[in-house]
């Protein structure tokens, strides 16, 4: 009688939510979405959702805590790079670039979320993605000055710069259906930089 | 008679609708701002935002209407320093962060607007805002490699870099009560991209 009265939900529904939160949050927005929209999306029930996720809410914040989790997993395979300092931050920030092309809609979501009118979205903190590249590009700049392949300056100044390029280079994916400028452009736009900074 | 059946709104009741809209639309949103709302934190009955403006949009309008002026004339300012190619790059972009700066709940506002989830506000080109910079350094790097001041190669590259570097130290003032860095970081940036692409 238990799988009559509560049937456990088919397999991919909750993959299937997942996908419909980001599309529908993306498009329309958070506040705009609503459960039942949610569920006539993924092609399930109610119950189903409040089965995975408990409420709009969980399953946003789900999206938002899975989506970090594969993003320090990409993170983690970035810094697993070897060469000189100059290679390592140009294969670090190309890598997160193209990374970061795959997920566009999950990036679109972070950025209205972030940038837009306040929409009740339960608080995830968007920051650390920004501040965990920082991080690794101050690491990968500093062993490149220690190791003589940096010229000695202020590291700041160098991680914001690198920083700059990809920033500029992500929103403009974000903001152009036919971007101006691309991946290939970056990788030009970071060797201008590393030439007046790297030592070889 | 005419004075009394309709009163001609007091002088700087314009002026404090447009201050209003600035402030309502960017902290609330263009959707959840109403017309009573407005004209409540401008201290003016509807009848003067409607003598005015017609309507929220047309206040909206006004409003990003007279700031793309303001930005014209900016920029003109902006366009007239001498110098070397290196000076005009670096005063140029310096020059337009400080005016950002003064203007950081417009700039917020169109943020919100350009990344957020659609509020239904009417289309206003934010993106030649940018696109006028970009042409603007396009214009300074091509005559600076015209005249041997700036090294032969990719202007796109060039134009994006110096933008990149303004993008992102604009975007920190947005997002960071307390920036992490500011113009004269900036300025150290512009130097460390300037000090490759420049013969002087």
């Amino acid at each position: 009688m238990k799988n009559i009265l509560t049937p456990i939900p088919p397999a991919d529904a909750r993959e299937r939510l997942m996908i419909a939160a980001l599309d529908q949050f993306t498009r329309r927005g958070y506040a705009a979405t609503s459960v039942r929209e949610l569920c006539e999306a993924a092609g399930v029930t109610k119950p189903v959702l409040y089965y995975y996720f408990k409420s709009k809410e969980g399953l946003y914040l789900q999206l938002m805590e899975e989506s970090y989790t594969r993003f320090e997993a990409i993170l983690s395979d970035l810094k697993s790079y070897s060469g000189s300092a100059r290679e390592r931050i140009t294969n670090f920030t190309t890598g997160l670039f193209f990374s970061y092309v795959k997920q566009l809609p999950l990036l679109k979501l972070c950025y209205s979320i972030y940038y837009g009118t306040p929409q009740g979205a339960p608080y995830f903190n968007l920051e650390q993605y920004y501040d965990r590249v920082l991080d690794e590009l101050e690491r990968l700049v500093s062993e490149g000055i220690k190791l003589g392949e940096v010229k000695d300056g202020n590291v700041n100044d160098i991680v914001w710069t690198v920083m700059g390029c990809l920033n500029i280079t992500i929103e403009e994916q974000l903001c152009h259906t036919n971007p101006r400028i691309d991946g290939d452009s970056m990788k030009r736009m970071l060797d201008l930089v590393l030439n007046g900074i790297c030592t070889n």
